[in-house]
């Protein structure tokens, strides 16, 4: 089967890998599933290595972002079936363990990452393949009613998995309720997903920072109320001057880096908050001075999407949010190098991948 | 009359100053009150400039936390009145500006500090004085209703000028609610009243990290569970065990130094919350790359005390809560200097003064 894997700085290959198979042995607990990929995509993260900002130390297959069909389950498996479509997140967990239960999926005490090793249940497949082996599946896997959805579903789905759901914690982390003000930093496909997540969450208005014409669109149909094209300094007077002098209730921060961080920051009214989800890029710190004398909170981090899925996928099904329309582009699996060199350059927003 | 002057590190010296009156003159919007102390007290705040820890350009009269009587209000005051018995927070504000209807007076784009120029209403007296001129009186001055209550009560109602208000705002902060876990760093005024604070919220558990044994007591008294002495690094180990090996929901940080503020943020279980209060003394710097790992948020500043009393005030007046025991020491207002004293070498825990 088919697996996308880097190499190195702008080297993504298409390999041919071993079907993964069920864990057998004195050590398997008989709780993973394989699944087949019905689609997955590129992150904004996956850019970072590819960029070299990370080091590659050994060839590593990629994609942390997929949905489709389970296949096989383990003899341990209880919650998920062969036929099911599945909604895994970013990240593996068992579902069981004191911060699953709190919530936090995302910092399961046994679970990992997708492409690694999971303590004492094997490794965990990649997403940007043809079929993955799914450690944990009961706590992983995320089941859709109703089997194989309509292929128009796919993509809002697929957002599930990471885009959307870090939108929504980015949202969360902010404290949009009804009646926010709401400035969205960064206007990648996670920017984007921010828009959705204010939207829905009740937000009075909602800026856009953005200074391209089809993110500034897509954030306008997402239900931005306004676009500010200023960055910085610039961009924080523009978003002052729109809110009574002192600045919107809340900034999502969906980009990582320091100036991105920096506005964010300076940007609320006081007593405002930050919402943040951009990975952090080059280690930034927040001075607690600044924090001291406005009143505005950071809060944020890795989004537990894996509990989000319950809250959203009802609106995605009914169709009343599109997270999937911050793909505007869509490759073959095989193209994969194609679609990492897109999202880099910016010609797409985010590619989604089809084996 | 009398009021406390800073000269110099460690040079408190109580001098006589001309009696404080009413604006008057063409400027003069006639907003001010005179007020008779009848409590002050020394903020952990004011220890900085003694410590020489900020420079002292000029002498400057020092205090901003006291109750007292109004004796005169200028022409324009519609809600104060000579006789009233009257909390002012550690801050002047007009009560109307968009921060002060956000709820967030301390922000007040009018007000300003004690002992300082507000632009437009001429200097505001300061707390550690007989008496004292108070600008923007309606915004500014919370009247207590009933007149000039029993003595007993005097210390609780002047720890609602900042101390207890304070210690909520970390409570608030740090989002601490019915049933959550919480520790507080510092076992100062302000740390023994976040206890108070997050007892009244209904914290199920609450940990008093301190090692002086009359400061543990006071914590228990005030409604700490369990007492942790280590510090650093066996601090956070200690509370990780405390909690399911993931650490508290929240914790309070109210002491302001880099030691703390680091302490109290790798404390929470992931996904948990810091409310900070402690007045950041050189700049420390939150690694955001820790925050995003964590999901711990950080939220706090300067406290909207003002914003606070009408919550606080009901309990204090039934003698539901006790704030005004951090105050173990009290000395006459021309002792100002050994008040200090007292406090910089940790023989009181916070010193009341009566002119």
């Amino acid at each position: 089967m088919l697996t996308a894997v880097i190499h190195g700085e702008r080297d993504i290959r298409v390999e041919d890998f071993p079907e993964p198979v069920l864990a057998s042995g004195p050590d398997a607990s008989g709780r993973d599933a394989i699944v087949r990929v019905v689609a997955s995509c590129v992150c904004g993260s996956d850019l970072w290595p590819y960029r070299g900002f990370r080091s590659i130390d050994r060839p590593r297959p990629m994609g942390h972002e997929f949905v489709g069909v389970v296949e096989q389950v383990g003899a341990g498996v209880t919650t998920v079936s062969a036929g099911d479509f599945v909604i895994p997140p970013f990240y593996v967990c068992d579902g069981t363990c004191v911060n699953c239960r709190n919530g936090w999926t995302v910092h399961c005490l046994h679970g990992g990452a997708w492409g690694g090793e999971i303590a004492g249940e094997g490794m965990a497949g990649a997403g940007q393949s043809e079929r993955v082996r799914v450690p944990l599946a009961d706590g992983t896997l995320f089941v859709v009613p109703g089997g194989e959805p309509a292929a128009e579903l796919i993509p809002d789905l697929l957002a599930l998995s990471d885009v959307m759901g870090t939108g929504h914690h980015a949202a969360v982390s902010g404290g949009v309720r009804a009646g926010s003000t709401v400035a969205v930093v960064g206007d990648g496909a996670v920017g984007l997903c921010a828009v959705i997540a204010a939207r829905r969450l009740g937000a009075a208005r909602i800026v856009a920072m953005s200074r391209h014409a089809d993110r500034q669109a897509l954030a306008r149909e997402f239900g931005a109320t306004d676009v500010v094209a200023e960055r910085g300094e610039d961009g924080i007077a523009a978003l002052k001057e729109m809110f009574d002098g002192i600045g919107p209730d809340i900034t999502l921060e969906c980009v990582g880096t320091k100036e991105s961080m920096d506005q964010a920051l300076k940007s609320p009214r006081p007593g405002g908050q930050v919402g943040f989800v951009g990975v952090p890029a080059g280690g930034p710190e927040l001075p607690v001075p600044t924090m001291f004398s406005s009143n505005v909170g950071v809060r944020g981090g890795v989004a537990p999407v894996r509990d989000y899925v319950e809250e959203l996928l009802p609106e995605v099904l009914k169709g009343d949010i599109h997270p999937g329309r911050v793909f505007d582009t869509e490759m073959p699996l095989s193209q994969t190098a194609d679609a990492y060199a897109a999202m880099d350059q910016r010609r797409a927003i985010k590619v989604l991948l089809r084996p």
